[in-house]
């Protein structure tokens, strides 16, 4: 099974891809390494799940927030010249959960998105991660993931075009 | 023009360049990437703006403290071996926004740093990036960035000196 | 005297070295660079340092945290195929503390990490650095910092089978 064969196999399907916003962009790629920005829990163009955990959302409602952010990054890497099939390695997730102050389970909300890559990727989903709790995220959103990931080798010449 | 120049266009100078702090340095580079320490919104060696979005502070000058921490990431990089010219792309920032937690217009903020890096840089400055907002930053500044870029290739001699 | 003979002069022990969790893993290396995931203080087991600085933790208590994460962040290279003797440059560490609101003094806080870092690998424990706030971390962490090395070259072959 292809990585999109089993997403599609575990019933969950990818948002369309993330747009450039005119000054950034979603997908950086330099030398073997892709940056992508940090995605919210974006579903049909809008953000699926608001507010804080420990205040207004449950652990379980902050999951739901990181799967749909982990897809809006999966989706700006095959948007973006970034082939799921190309991945080599997912190398650094960092999760940023908008939490109440007296909320201490970020590693918890984050395991869903750890897991899903694991499921997705196997052993090459395996990654580092940082996962902190925030005051405040853009448009109230519960979870913002942003990721690092090892890509194959490309020619100089396909590399030298892509950073003009 | 250079982009140097293009800063002087646009009426923006360059503050001093941040010095090492004894233990950290502003700018360490690997290989073809250089990573810059998070800047605050430093000018005349004083943060020119501090408070909370959303509390003491407007969007606008949360705008005006996002361009004031990349223009010492800037300096950073001039002062300390990377002129701005061998830049080859603009990897990545990752902003800071001291908000009240009730305030999720981080990329509005952010904003103000990414269209000016894109002006001076054109395609080269097309970044990605993460907007998140924090309770609280070092000297109460309203905004903190850091910056990853590539860099052109340099000789392994010449690496070699750098990382001792 | 090796890194790690320079740790017992100090009089500092590793801590027994992060597992890696199922989905996530204390280290992953991607060409000469080495991720380490966010650390918390652990000592023996349990979360050594527990609340926010500037509300029931003096700056001090915090120093004593980074401390801890940084062993902790050693430890996680040490036991994960990345023996200190091969790190060429610690490229840069990022440093959550846990917050009041009103607490700006992050710098303090992980100067004590980074004073450490430099006192067992001289030059080359400089670092890049980003010292922020924030309202909570996992387990109630007065301090969580992650960090980016550079190692020596492997050979291609070794590589690819780090990455499968």
């Amino acid at each position: 099974m292809t990585r999109l064969e089993r997403l599609k196999f575990l019933n969950l399907e990818l948002p369309p891809s993330p747009k450039p916003q005119g000054w950034y962009v979603p997908v950086v790629r330099t030398g073997n390494l892709v940056f992508v920005s940090g995605q919210l829990p974006l579903k049909k163009g809008k953000v699926a799940v608001t507010g804080k955990i420990g205040e207004n959302l449950s652990p379980e409602q902050g999951r739901e927030a990181a799967v749909h952010c982990l897809l809006n990054i999966l989706a700006a890497l095959e948007g973006n010249g970034v082939p799921l099939e190309s991945v080599k390695r997912v190398v650094k997730l960092t999760g940023f959960v908008q939490s109440a102050p007296d909320f201490h389970g970020q590693p918890q909300v984050l395991n869903a998105a750890s897991e899903l890559l694991t499921e997705i990727f196997g052993e090459a989903g395996r990654h580092a991660r940082a996962a902190v709790g925030v005051n405040a995220l853009p448009l109230n959103a519960a979870v913002e993931i942003e990721g690092v990931f090892e890509v194959q080798e490309e020619s100089p010449q396909k590399n030298a075009k892509k950073n003009p």
